[in-house]
């Protein structure tokens, strides 16, 4: 930690400063500028607390140089973490592409929107059964009989599935239903209670960036379920909150590069939610590919217009079929496939 | 609803949207202007999907034009609500103002903050047993035990309590330990499950705003508790999450008439953690009580210096009472008391 | 132009938003529904004030439908503009990549700099001379000596030269020295003066975004320019503002489908000052081109380390020169060239 | 400031640093803790260029320490300055308040609002003669008759004028027609050769704040008059530009304390502009006072229904008549007068 002093701090100042470093057991190191004092705080920094630093009298302000995050930080496992789904790798040269509805409605949607997954080349579905809506008086899915429709209807072509989990109640329901990677969606990315829950099973786990989650919050989030025990954890880019008001999120395609650089874990993409309009999805998909996302999340319905939820955000079968081929082009100019 | 045709659309176009008008049971009623058709459905706006109209061939875009909150919406109640915690009143003339520490820590900490509380002349007191924390290596409050400690001191003042609720499966846990307001954290605004349980209990609620809360999502969420029974629903604005970074959060205290106008609800503010110095929460507190707000939530700490969080953003309770009186006076020009 | 009416609005305040439309010469068309009264207003809404009808008692609220663009509008030119700048074709198949420093140093810099621009395969070239500076104590540029090295290097290779102009009174030196392209700066987005007088010269005008403008306010900007009769306008998205810190701009990939929707205009990317550091710069660039922009502005400099600016955004020649093929295979899996 | 190395930086890569630092003339100060080492650069931090040390090898980042804007700073001026127009104070213990139409029409309007301005008690007036105007085929305003128009009015009551100049080529004219406080509005806040001109004058000038503008880079702009030699600045905080749609913009009232605390010149509100409607600006009018402003700019139309531009955010003369009088008791309250 680094502590720069005010530029009218006494020795009585810089004293009081250092007493409280040594009292947490590292040592100090202090430059005596021109126009500031500036102390350094050697040894572990999580030993510190900024704020306690900031309100002593004579200090300007306090830094943190060392990362908090730890298990999930790249420096762990440099050369980068594969997360396996029933064998399907998540992190390596293989892309991939996890398509289905934003919500189970009924069994023949489920199978028929299982079958247009699987003829698109995708080798994943998602599908939400308990939907997150901001009305009280909106469809809040179909809870556990939608669990059902939705594993049926993808082990008909061996697809794992990816759902949210809203209630931290409901994950003995998930793994007895066998729900192949447990979705945490923006708006749970700090409900800490369910992070840590999930934290304690062994399935892999896609956490979406809430809203407004900075990149280092998102890493601490990850951090909480890593903390846990379990490793498995998927990045998910989706769209942030701005100003603009054309469209509904700005997809933030630069946390690709830099949530690589900073964790070992893979990172994938929701062009879906981020633009919030089907015809926005393949300029942002391919965007994701380009930028070296390991994967896409992307919402398909045999019939848009039929929809019970987000209906002007889904790709017909064909769209969907047409982006996959347009996408394993672009990953291949990248040096990956698809 | 209001349906915006593109420019180019046919008749064919229009007549398919009268036709989904007319299905859900609503009236259509079209304008057709020298550039644009624009058709209006008349009738009970719920039954009508935004995003299926969207979709629609020849549709530019369609736009609500009824509001979704009913039961905390001002015309339900045009004069405004009461809240009352043990006979204490919150959105009536009276300003109330919450002190406390940001948690629990020990019995001695809370039995001097109480009385440092109650001395400063607030009728409530605030406190955290259960503290949401970024990291998962951070103190995560004391539990249980932290809100027997708070009990214990806030009764010989006679105060009521408010502290956070943050896993639905302590809910009865707070029931039992005759928690007075349950405070639901800005993070978990939209943990909908979470609402829905709160939803439940006959206990005032303070509900804080989240992050990157728009002001339609924090209304749509009060409504969900509601919507289960509990109107005793109280605002906190707490700042919002903008690009400056000078300070933690940005104060919105425009919040304060546009909730006022929107809900008979009450609604308070809470400076502390807005601006993140305890020098700023003065002018902060002012300015909120100048806006009409019902009340604020302070942190206040016996010895900031030694707080075990956020100890940068506590007053000492000599500024406490210091603040209270120059918000009396405010209060005053207002046309209200403290 | 559509108003809601309140919901407890009477018969006179309908009549009082009746006699207003017509004043303006449009025509209304009520249409009462069981909650709420809708007004539409038939006709030119330009001439309609949608303040005036907002402070209307028994108002709610008023919304446009129409847009306020016209030129730039791809209504008006529906198979899509190509801006030509000597000959050099930008929004058509092929992908223009415009390389070069941040700001002109030397004589000797900006031969080393043209020459390998010209190297990588880049057909146009930047550097500027008039740098806007966040302090006033920071190198400025070299002013119109900067515009003369610019030029003598860029000949040698017949890179046309794009350069900022932030200073009306400079506009007529800018000619007189040629510029190929002149860019109006993300600060000057709004700097209506000076769009005004670009708006009345015949030369291509690269319009960056605003930090935090609206894509509705940077094609007013655009409408702006071309109400002077200069049609020759080339969109520049450089990143937007945002909430997050890790990285200096948040690049807004979206707003390329959106205002190639929008526009017949084409629109290009600037990667370097978005993400701010030399190492996101292949990511942003690839993803830009996945998604469709018709160019790139990328800084590169012949020793980044020894760059008076912007130091740590520029590309090597090296770098540039490899990026430019991963982009060349990119380009052709979205059926375009390099 | 300080370098923090990359936790697998080499002897060499500190020693790179090292040398750089000394180049300039600075002294190193190397702290080597068990994870991380961190560099200090004692001395003139100005000599050294950020972006320059972010690229060295074996570098992570590095944060300036020092702040950049000097004669601006309250260290300069601990007491605070006041600036007197026509020898009334701006920044001392009276708050001033600005009253007037947002844009000059007629002679007739303009006599009615000086009339109405001076009844309510302000000491000053505002009034746009030159708008900025998001489209091109708004109003812009009269220009030089208005000024004419204005300087007419005012002078009946002995009240200084305010208005808004956008291109530096009018700042004669200006001048000519006596203006005595110049505003640079929002959009220009970072317009430095207009910032650059407006320095050189002996004028007092209204700064502003960006829509998006940080803290810091606005006490930046005001550093560029100030360097010019120009010290009579004031703050104009008028709302900042958030994901909120609930109003216009949302007005930042924790910048007040800031920047009074970062400066020693005044700080006034635009409560107006914030907000965007009439019926907000006595929440935030108060909000102000009570938060410390030194002075207020506030719309005032003798018929707002009648106003060119913005008429839904004037007040009428007898609501700002009355907002003075609430105005004068919350001063009171907080040790002022108005």
């Amino acid at each position: 930690m680094i502590i720069v002093m005010q530029q009218n701090a006494t020795a009585a100042h810089i004293d009081g400063v250092i007493s409280e470093i040594r009292k947490a057991g590292l040592q100090e190191h202090v430059s005596r500028g021109a126009e500031l004092t500036i102390i350094g705080a050697i040894g572990d920094e999580n030993k510190l607390d900024l704020a306690h630093f900031e309100i002593m009298p004579g200090v300007e302000r306090a830094h943190r140089v060392a990362k908090q995050y730890k298990i999930v930080a790249r420096a762990t496992h440099p050369q980068g973490s594969v997360i396996r789904v029933r064998g399907i790798p998540i992190g390596g040269e293989q892309i991939q592409v996890i398509g289905g509805p934003c919500s189970v409605e009924t069994q023949a949607q489920m199978d028929e929107s299982a079958a247009a997954v699987a003829a698109a080349g995708c080798r994943m579905m998602r599908g939400g059964a308990f939907k997150p809506r901001t009305s009280p008086y909106a469809f809040q899915g179909l809870g556990v009989e939608g669990l059902e429709f939705f594993q049926r209807s993808a082990r008909q072509h061996n697809l794992p599935i990816v759902t949210e989990l809203m209630d931290v109640r409901m994950l003995d329901t998930f793994i007895e239903h066998e729900v192949d990677v447990i979705q945490i969606g923006a708006r749970n990315m700090q409900n800490f209670d369910l992070l840590k829950e999930v934290g304690r099973v062994n399935k892999p786990v896609i956490l979406k960036r809430g809203l407004s989650a900075t990149i280092s919050e998102w890493l601490m989030s990850a951090e909480y379920i890593a903390a846990g025990g379990n490793h498995n954890i998927i990045f998910c880019e989706r769209g942030i909150r701005t100003f603009e008001t054309a469209y509904r999120n700005v997809l933030d395609i630069t946390a690709i590069p830099v949530i690589k650089r900073e964790t070992h874990l893979p990172v994938i993409v929701d062009p879906s939610h981020a633009g919030g309009k089907a015809w926005m999805v393949p300029a942002l998909a391919q965007a994701a590919v380009a930028a070296g996302a390991d994967g896409l999340l992307i919402e398909m319905h045999p019939n848009p217009c039929e929809a019970w939820c987000d209906a002007d955000q889904a790709l017909t079968p064909a769209e969907l079929k047409q982006l996959m081929t347009t996408l394993g082009a672009i990953a291949q100019a990248v040096g990956r496939s698809i």
